[in-house]
């Protein structure tokens, strides 16, 4: 239960070199290099001759050669060798994906290939924007992908999951303004006025001074979060003083049941702390492990009843991950009714523009 | 295959505790703990909210909190709690099931709730009851329950399965006397009249002396066994002078290819011995590991066959399992015909007489 | 897919003893053992009393004893006892397969039993034949094992999948003479006339002298192939002064997805010399594991794709594979049209004739 018609992220910039990486993305094994003039190749991973995955084999000259009988196949697809023979038949040929660099990202569209419209592509700027630094990493959930997002735009799960690491009673106990904007985002921001800062904040400002905190869940279906964290010491101009970080989780279906967790941590001081980064990724890895552990119990409790709707019984905190849901499945909709549907990327957040409070009661 | 309207052991007491225990019976996952005032709970364990498992969580005043989003229930399973929110509906609930504790067993009624009473509970009293001595333990089986009742039946697989520690020649060998009792019991008895003692038994008596013994294969459907193992001095007055161990093998469902095996090997000799019941204790876990070995064996076969009836071609020592068979079927069919129907607990073993060998021949 | 009247090896003929041998062939598991005369004798390992596996059980004086309650079976599958009774039913009886010792192979007949001619075994005699020595070994392989046999027809895959053994450039490159022989043999000859010795072979000859190579990949219906592999110091005489190894490839069914690779790996030089057994042993087992891991992965791709027919795209190294598959396919279909359908073998390599270069040119 997934779009096609869009960009989905297959890896970060650095995994992909010139020799070949293999990933399976919506249920489609496929493998990706640089090829020899720099580009970024993607190609189905399977020999057309007898079958088994071209990953078996490596690169030579820029081409993948399969690893059982040595056919060459170029960027494009098309067989550039057959052994033992001296024509290579254009019959021969593997299916090609369109790929795109961008944002310290591969891109890639699995859906009609003639859609697939740079432009399109989500606007992540913040993995290598100058101002930014981020930590970056990757986890593989055996779950469905869905179950992430909907853990993501309901962060009062951290009290109870993160419970040792980021999460306090302040978190589950704030309410939550939750807002639409288009046809494929959810935002929903926790206001958490002069509390004490824990630790990690502390840290940052570099005294224990109370904190006006705030903290925004936000979704583009089908699979891109972002968890705005940000606060500012009390009597200091929350635009001009705040500290601010951007995590982001790129959600890429692998299956029906499991998950590529592309994540990158971006923030908006100490930037060249490389210290700071090696905390970040322990302590990231760490806290996203948390939720994996969970939500692959989930996963597997689901299938076992045949993959109920969730929530069966919507609560409170549920409002902006059942919005999510809903932009989602219009987005897939869409699709199964017209196959040249394409559905444009929306801002997900305006560096210009610093969130205020709450304007209107918060439901 | 197994009747619901009928008391099971869910685990021994003292594995009960404030804590959450978590476990599947009769393909049904279950968490019980103690609550505030001490009594029993036991519910689904499913928080109705997204379907994740309560046991993901903890205990918290006697409530039960979810692992994801914190909802509490109560031992009733009401919601006691939901964060984010001041009012918690009442249509999020939890199934509960009847509990009882009794001859250091928790019991768990998994049929129709108005049905379970406490006076359909088997007598198990050998577990906790003043002139015995009982060393317990826990395994778990990869296999049908009714493959250990038939198993539990016919002790003549001693021979071949426990060559090396209870059985020889003299088990397989010797005839047996079946008899079944109401509708619920079997006993399948064989007496061993002067013959030198097994090791074990030396042991217990002081010297090398030969002995009379008997053993009695009990069975109550659907999973309750009892094999006692007895003998005295030849020359001594059996009904006096005997040594007697009573293993009780409670084999509980927990899928429709595992079982939970609680079992309790109570002795009336060397009471307060607590190095022989560290020797029971690893002599007993060592004997049925040899079973389970075979048992897990023959489970895959027959799933691999679609489940045949067994024995498929019956011997001799097959009667007292086969009429054990018979009498489990009998129960479950009168459920299926009946949804209220019940079947009272038969006495197991009578402490105030002394099973006499053969009135009539052995068949 | 496999034919059933025919002569499958099972086991090499030192790894049956006088105790049980147990191994799944053609989906059927069955026990082979050396009965008291010294025979040998194949059942069905399944007991028919409550169908568990004999092989859970032991031989005594000859006899199978079943490993849950000792019922003994002969070598002709009839019970030759039951405990606790003195009668031994006719209707207990297990299924017997017609075996054969030869060329130090056991060899078994899975199909209609009266049909089973000793004259119709293949001849492999180069496992025990004066003039060679032969280096054996087994591998258990998870595919189907036309796969295996379609990777032994077409050579050219060592350049690929063994390149750091006995692979390289000469092998895909060299032109193949395809010729089939009968309806059950395929036969692909290479010649590689006047080329540097690869390190084996100079060390055979005991000097770096150019040397002309051959190579014949050699298929019988349904699994057995020899890869005869020969050469001779260029100026010498090519029937006489030839050095020749004769890699026999024995490929039995276990279950449609997994294959026993039975091998003997047979010379015609330095008979005696037990470190080369050694070194031949080490560095067979090695390349075969090589293939292993690839034909696994094929394998799976290939059920994930519901078993399509291969090559899907053939080239020209994929004459003799596909062939092959046809001689096969056409054994089987004879098979399912007339039950009593048989193949007789066909000599894989008459050992006074010495192949002589192509005659015609190859395709």
């Amino acid at each position: 239960m997934y779009p096609k018609n869009c960009w989905y992220v297959a890896a970060h910039a650095h995994e992909i070199t010139d020799q070949i990486f293999a990933r399976t993305i919506l249920n489609q094994a496929v493998i990706i290099w640089r090829a020899a003039d720099g580009s970024i190749a993607a190609l189905e991973d399977r020999c057309p001759h007898r079958l088994v995955p071209l990953s078996t084999g490596k690169t030579v000259d820029g081409l993948v050669e399969c690893g059982y009988h040595g056919l060459r196949f170029d960027s494009g697809g098309a067989c550039a060798m057959v052994p033992g023979q001296d024509t290579t038949p254009k019959n021969i040929k593997v299916q090609k994906f369109p790929v795109a660099e961008r944002h310290a990202l591969i891109w890639i569209w699995m859906g009609a290939a003639d859609l697939a419209d740079e432009d399109l592509i989500p606007d992540l700027h913040w993995m290598d924007a100058p101002g930014w630094a981020a930590t970056t990493g990757y986890l593989h959930f055996k779950c469905d992908y869905r179950l992430i997002n909907d853990n993501l735009l309901d962060l009062s799960h951290e009290t109870y999951i993160h419970k040792h690491t980021i999460g306090n009673d302040a978190v589950a106990d704030s309410p939550v303004m939750t807002e639409v904007i288009g046809d494929r985002v959810v935002r929903a921001h926790r206001e958490m006025p002069n509390i004490d800062p824990p630790p990690f904040f502390a840290m940052a400002q570099g005294n224990d001074k109370p904190i006006n905190r705030w903290q925004i869940a936000i979704y583009m279906a089908p699979g891109f979060n972002m968890t705005e964290a940000a606060f500012h010491t009390v009597g200091t101009d929350r635009t001009r003083d705040h500290f601010m970080m951007r995590p982001i989780h790129i959600i890429t279906p692998e299956t029906d049941h499991s998950s590529h967790y592309i994540w990158g941590l971006a923030r908006n001081f100490q930037l060249d702390d490389d210290e700071l980064n090696d905390r970040i990724y322990e302590a990231t890895q760490q806290t996203f492990m948390e939720d994996r552990e969970l939500l692959e119990i989930q996963d597997q409790r689901l299938r076992a009843e045949g993959m109920p709707k969730l929530p069966q019984l919507p609560v409170k905190v549920d409002k902006a991950p059942v919005q999510g849901r809903k932009l989602l499945e219009a987005m897939i909709q869409a699709e199964q009714d017209d196959p040249n549907f394409c559905l444009p990327p929306v801002m997900l957040a305006d560096d210009d523009v610093v969130t205020q409070p709450f304007a209107v009661a918060a439901e």
